[in-house]
């Protein structure tokens, strides 16, 4: 940083110097100087990108509300395409950590965007009078207060919409096609950890399946709070200094600029002191981290051993296990899930809080809420993804193992009563657990059942009923 | 507890003693020996209501299914009917903290119901064999398994519809209410907690209803999963020693019986290896706790002072302030609600940790999430009503105070802009700021604008919009 | 409550029916009228004794500074002796979620006391004028504000003393002493839930006894702070209305009362705006809650099975299993002990949220924070009591399949190294995983060791290291 | 990406391509491709270098043992310089989903090192064998299982007490000076959110600072577990392939190089299997946000205004406000601030999960677990810092406003109870509060005292009390 140049420009408080090259003015320098708090620029550029696409249709929407000249709104509009096609991503310096309602941020994409149509237009960085104004230009109709809020939505939206729902339905996806594939392979199911009654591996796929479908059902459904945007209703909620028309026509242009299906909020003061849409979002992916830990879980308990644990599913060998000891396969894929889950359960904690303190007409804890809403939808989209890809796709039935729990478990002998009466059947158990024999020695040495008897009415398929 | 009488009861594990009145078995009183972890009786009651719901409901459809005999199908109804009636409360002596299937709990029911149908019978208790058997009769067609999480369903669908979303329908209503009166109430917003442009009460309170609206809709959102009952998935799912459509019909039983529209789960796996249904409700309450978290720190600031706070709401003076200190009206109903609001976080972060944490084809944390959901519904709807009734009811506006922040805010110069330009209104609300005078002090002393004009131009209302 | 009958009270606000019977008066009645939330009398018993304590030792010490008669201290002390007693847990019908300040059971508590002085002295309930006062004398030298957190202090500080770390104690004890037992007794390791090198069971346990061990510390460290007294700063922090030297001395009195180390806070203001030492206690049962879940996970799966499962530890049968399966020991001890480690852990979310809202000279959360904090650590004692004596006491290792493991695992392979080489060790694995064999079966097949120098090389126990 | 160049390297699962000029290996590059979840390089750099340490540490224990060589230890020592200087950070891309023991990340530093000690040697970059081994040599003595353990106490102790505490520090220091400075600025006290008894601003920030002394003492309780070192232990804890002596001389090798107070874990079971250390201190740096919450909070409200709130304090102006109002200045500062206590108390849920989820000999939650507490760890001391330089130096008492409060508050009226009876009293206040009136104003129309006894005697500096 010793020979950085820098360029002086003024705001009202005074001079600041900014870096030569940058596009980024006076608010955003005094933000980098105020908030040194953690790793710069780790505001999201997700929330970087929705600015623009806000900033954009808020251009159009002042343009065809005629109070900005068509230049104006071209010039902004070229910026923003220039921004959403990640162009300028290094000129957003800012951290998450800055003042709550993200107003630095709003500023950098406002000085950014008029800086950047300055030299567009042929000018000289630094040099003249700025022909887009950062305020009464770029922010016009808008206050940080209502585009803050906007762009978290939109960039919620879009993570999920783009990331977290294809990356859950890829692999709940697969897991259906392995419950269909497994239909046929019978297995001893267990609760408490412990054996109990048959089922088939397809139908415990089939509850993985369904878990997913119902945490997907829920993160569509907190979406609908999510498409309101608080866009027109500037300061406090009240629309000042907005043209009659602008928020529903601005949503519309959103909407349509994204291709999703955003509206404008029924109620701008709850959009603006509220942030419930992101809370309930936030729950909806923690309710899907539960789902996803516990798939997880079974997926890596189940694939445990290869000697020594419960090894009746064989997953895939990403990396070479240790060195020494071939077979070593860790379920690794399953850790990353799992390690998400967590980070996920944790996020919803830290949105929760952040969105129960809002004071009055604005919630000051956006950019948190923002940060960990859109981490949990990549990092369930992602992790899903890769889940699907790495170890879901892969795996396959221990077939061997599966058939020798079946035989030894000592639950089948529920299929006897019928035939030999509970007593009976209750005799040839104990003998078994005591004797640490199968069922089937137990029954023949106690000559209660033949061979054949055995194997006719022993048959664990019959035990799991149907899968529709 | 020293001339405690007992009988002697016998299980396949030997005889245990049993308190000579009570309707419980050997197994009841193993759990009440071997779990002395917390308060005795803590299962909630709501969930042994549940299980008489399901009882019957279960013995009326093997009835119907013929695989039980009518008059043991009545003897089963009957107590059922007395246990919903609340007369045998005392019977459930159970703690959460037992097996995480609540099996425990299950056997209480079934061992109260057998013993309860033997003295209906005329017998006494203790004497004799019984007709009705716990296992074979009354838990019959069913298991642990699935019917501790039909119970966690039907006592959380209740709760949830009786108490928690009339609490806060109510409350929402009242809030609604408020914000038609409050309409033409203008008074400062507040940003960043710092004074800001203009609103109406009203408008204020209708972000406050908006809020309430949306949390009860995501909270029926979640009701969906609950509705559907995990009952003829028995032990892992399969449905193993149930009869042929009983699945269907004991959940439109239980529909019935309830008038709640309860429908048998399409994947029992998941039914009974997860129970995400009462993550997502959790969530959903959580939500709401978001909500009113901030609605509750609403008023209580805005009804501090009553001298050096903010003053601007006059809340009920529910109790006797300090006997010194006339006025001192504190915000305690804000302050119930607020702690619940911090209960039912933290409480959803207990149901999601139990939640993630099932394996194979059983979840073992099941009283935990049972007791934590239907706690916080309970507390929600409670908190909403009482909120409600004791303190919006009678909120009224404080409007000496609300005028007085009106007239010394520097906002409102804004409405000036127009008419004498920005450079001069700056001026004025400089000179106002240093000179801690209002501005129309300033603009009257700097001959900007007459007191005429003042009142023309400096019209608050007309800066909130208005609100459809 | 139909034929309740009911005895007239006043206070400033006028006149208010109290049931004819009780001790309790207007204020406490205002209160169970206005904060019909959750069950009746959820205000945990542990702080009305706490109160107890300190109302004793305020007279006391208010008779020593002599502003307090010695007959009204003598009645005081009477009745605070009955209620530590238990005599008078009914008198006490108020709920968690009432003001946040706690102030109404701080006014039960001193109308139980001045009433039943009143009785005491000879006088009827309801008729005559009472001689002890419940603000002036009870009260006297004290405010809510600093009595409340006193007695949250004191109840806190009791219950991890004599119920959490006695019950922690217990258990690390048991787990150390197995730790011991269990040193000759060698098994696989697992890492990744896959086999690993190998370790002693006694090792194994030498952890769990460890994270114990240190649970405790850190517990103990916590309680450092929750020993500080803010008896002695009334209303806000400033001591108003005290005699000189009377928080050193009333903190004094309480320690000897209970025979616990209190002492007087350094700084009022902190500990009666702030409850951080609440918070850090629980943060201290929450890091042994994460100890205990690790704990009986381990347990949970190590003794799973019985044929299924992993099957290394055999656990005492503390209830009949199912009647159809003979040796299904469900973990019930462990599950009750993991949904305990879920609650406290969603126990220290609402203590944390509720520690971060205070608001200037008082923190309004406090009955929240006392009854989690309370719940918390009364549930970690019992569950470890509980988890000792049902579960880890009983504890055996299944020798047979140990060894079994042992013998299967291919990481033995490790030994060979030094004899025959890394490349010649690492065809006797591969075989050995292709072939579904043993190492010693694969080892001798290729002719690369014999069956003696197999005996003699391959010995997990030297593989273990040693175990200070 | 399109022009990446590649050089083919090989590990026992066959080939893969790296690009050409890094100096990672197979194991780098496999993680890379099957864990593309979320950012690129997640994995916190403070773990990297603190692997630079113990590797550094290992290789010059190994060489005091005898079992490397001294060339070896030389090259493996400079190269580990080189990363702890940042020289080398673009070398681990890795993130932190990925294998949960971040078995990953260590093969990820053993390559680097290898590599580039090739290099350092004089050979090009994936020519000719590599002399120091990336296993043999790099990883010699140690395990990812203890040594990923190993690096996270490292960093975290690094991180605490160079960025953390003395964030705490400096903000605990300026907030006991402005105790001191503010010993004498009488003001009104609030409990509830309501006017109270008064006290000084002094006593006010007094137990501001004492809730930091105290969260500084429970962080440092904290950091003695964190000090335990787990390397030694290698892959489950028995020491396996140590030399005799290792743990304690890399420990205290380690505790020479970072010149922090680092010992060799007790027990090497519990280092490995637990992290309980780790979830302690993010305990303790919770309890820290749990504090830092409710002093952000009340500087924000005591600062709020500038006309309609608060404005007990003034806080610096660091940002422009709105062009239309100058006196806006925002609360940003505490924004950030507590932002960042929210994320923390998030982070606390997270690592707890993560803790709690650990299995047999393993805990594959550790790299969610390090960056977690790291990030929780920057963060407090960042904001601290920030807090501390950008607001609470530059605060100043609004004395117009204090002492408006003080003359307006019904309060002081308790210093006349002694001179003219609590009756009296009780009116003046009653007539003050109904005509809104002062104090003096209602005490001089009723002829109850004269103004200059009410100048004498109600003083509301004595109702402060003193100020050890």
């Amino acid at each position: 940083m010793n020979f950085m140049e820098y360029r002086v420009v003024k705001d009202t408080m005074g001079e600041v110097k900014v870096p030569v090259n940058c596009y980024w003015g006076a608010q955003t320098e005094r933000s980098r100087n105020n908030f040194k708090i953690g790793h710069e620029a780790s505001m999201p550029k997700e929330i970087i990108h929705a600015f623009a696409y806000l900033k954009k249709a808020a251009a159009i929407t002042n343009h065809q509300l005629a109070v900005l000249v068509e230049d104006k709104k071209e010039l902004i509009a070229k910026v923003c395409d220039e921004i959403i096609a990640g162009k300028h991503d290094k000129e957003f310096p800012l951290v998450i950590w800055q003042t709550g309602s993200g107003t630095q941020s709003n500023m950098n994409i406002n000085e950014v965007i008029a800086n950047r149509a300055h030299v567009i237009q042929g000018n000289r960085l630094g040099e003249g009078k700025l022909y887009v104004h950062p305020n009464d230009d770029v922010n016009k109709s808008q206050s940080s207060n209502d585009t803050f809020p906007t762009a978290m939505h939109i960039a919620a939206y879009k993570m999920v919409v783009e990331n977290t729902i294809p990356g859950i339905e890829t692999l709940a996806d697969t897991l259906f096609k392995k419950s269909q594939d497994f239909k046929g392979v019978v297995k001893i199911g267990r609760t408490h950890f412990m054996d109990a009654t048959p089922l088939s591996l397809g139908q415990e796929f089939s509850g993985y399946s369904q878990q997913l479908t119902n945490s997907i059902k829920a993160i569509k459904n907190a979406l609908k709070t999510v498409s309101e945007l608080a866009m027109g209703g500037t300061a406090v909620g009240t629309g000042l200094n907005t043209p009659k028309g602008y928020d529903v026509m601005v949503a519309q242009k959103i909407a349509e600029l994204t291709g999703l299906p955003f509206i404008t909020a029924p109620n701008k003061f709850e959009a603006i002191a509220a942030h419930d849409g992101m809370v309930e979002l936030s729950g909806a992916l923690k309710r899907c981290a539960v789902s996803l830990m516990k798939i997880g879980n079974d997926i890596r308990m189940l694939s445990s051993g290869p000697r020594c644990g419960i090894g009746e599913l064989i997953i895939p060998e990403n990396e070479p296990g240790s060195s020494i000891m071939p077979g070593k396969v860790n379920p690794t894929q399953t850790e990353a899930l799992t390690m998400v889950c967590a980070q996920v359960m944790g996020n919803d904690v830290a949105v929760s809080i952040g969105g129960s303190n809002g004071h009055f007409e604005l919630n000051a804890f956006q950019p948190l809420i923002a940060a960990n809403v859109l981490q949990s939808a990549r990092l369930i989209g992602d992790a899903c993804a890769s889940f699907n890809k790495n170890c879901i796709v892969g795996i396959l039935p221990n077939f061997p193992i599966l058939k020798q729990y079946l035989e030894k478990s000592l639950m089948l002998v529920t299929a006897l009563n019928t035939h030999i009466g509970y007593e009976n059947a209750a005799i040839i158990v104990k003998k078994a657990h005591v004797e640490n024999k199968t069922l089937r020695e137990a029954a023949l040495e106690l000559n209660l059942v033949t061979n054949e008897q055995f194997d006719e009415w022993v048959k664990p398929e019959l035990m799991c009923g149907s899968m529709e």
